[in-house]
């Protein structure tokens, strides 16, 4: 797929097929993930990949919006280490680079998924941080629903002229 | 050019030519800019796009890492609201997201460009806010640098498999 088809035809995917995601694709959506920029360099980031469905089942008893993970293959949850990027606050950026670029290549090999804010809601990361073991230090930015897509959806026409400022502001 | 392509051959150009970016491809950036996902699609993004060399000029004097937009065609200022986020927080990333997008749109239509961040650094917005007349409600979260690259560079291998864990932490 062509890479501006790809960055203009995204689309959040709630619905799956239950067809699996191979350890193959999974890779290539980390290596895509681990591929963003970062503040210097840094690449304060980890990922939590959840299969075990007994887990994913978990997840909508604490996230309103995240019922799709009944269904889906798998949920990447992209974390930021505040102590790797150096205390810049870079890491929410830097994380979430790396969430759109997994997003991107989940496109772009044909699954479907769907960006899940955790970060900075307060329950949201005391849920997740529970369910998944993750140490204090360590915060769940988001979770990154995936499968193969059962719904189609055109590309979305976000374009607002009002919003580009020339010059100044 | 294919998109994993993009994703995991995009790097960080600091140097250009003097070639000037056009305003069609200006635009492709922009909409790629405004394709990325929101939180609640709130799209709580501006884009404030600097030409003027002057202007460009000055960034440099209170931003340490900026002395490649002496020779860049243009900057993208991408901008948050956190009223049009509806106080979820969520602007950084989807900033973030929308910042990602056009780094590889340059990348997919050829030209070159890296990600200078400013929020969450006060001195840094100060710098930005002050020179572009942005007002106080709006958070300028970051510098795009563009122009012709003048330089290349392999794909980065930034592969870690310790970041990734499996089931839980």
């Amino acid at each position: 797929m062509e890479a501006m088809e790809a960055i203009l035809g995204r689309r959040s995917i709630r619905k799956y097929s239950d067809k699996p995601v191979t350890d193959a694709e999974l890779k290539r959506l980390l290596e895509a993930g681990m591929a963003a920029p970062s503040g210097h360099n840094r690449q304060p980031w980890h990922f939590v990949v959840v299969r075990d469905r007994a887990t994913l089942l978990e997840i909508p008893k604490f996230h309103n919006y995240s019922k799709m993970l009944e269904q889906a293959a798998l949920a990447i949850i992209v974390c930021g280490d505040s102590e790797l990027d150096g205390g810049t606050g870079f890491w929410v950026q830097d994380c979430s680079a790396a969430t759109q670029n997994i997003l991107l290549a989940a496109k772009a090999i044909g699954l479907g998924a769907v960006w899940l804010g955790v970060y900075p809601n307060e329950n949201l990361v005391k849920g997740v941080k529970g369910l998944l073991h993750i140490p204090d230090k360590i915060q769940p930015l988001c979770i990154i629903s995936i499968g193969h897509p059962m719904e189609e959806k055109p590309p979305a026409n976000r374009y607002i002229q009002d919003r580009i400022h020339a010059g100044s502001w």
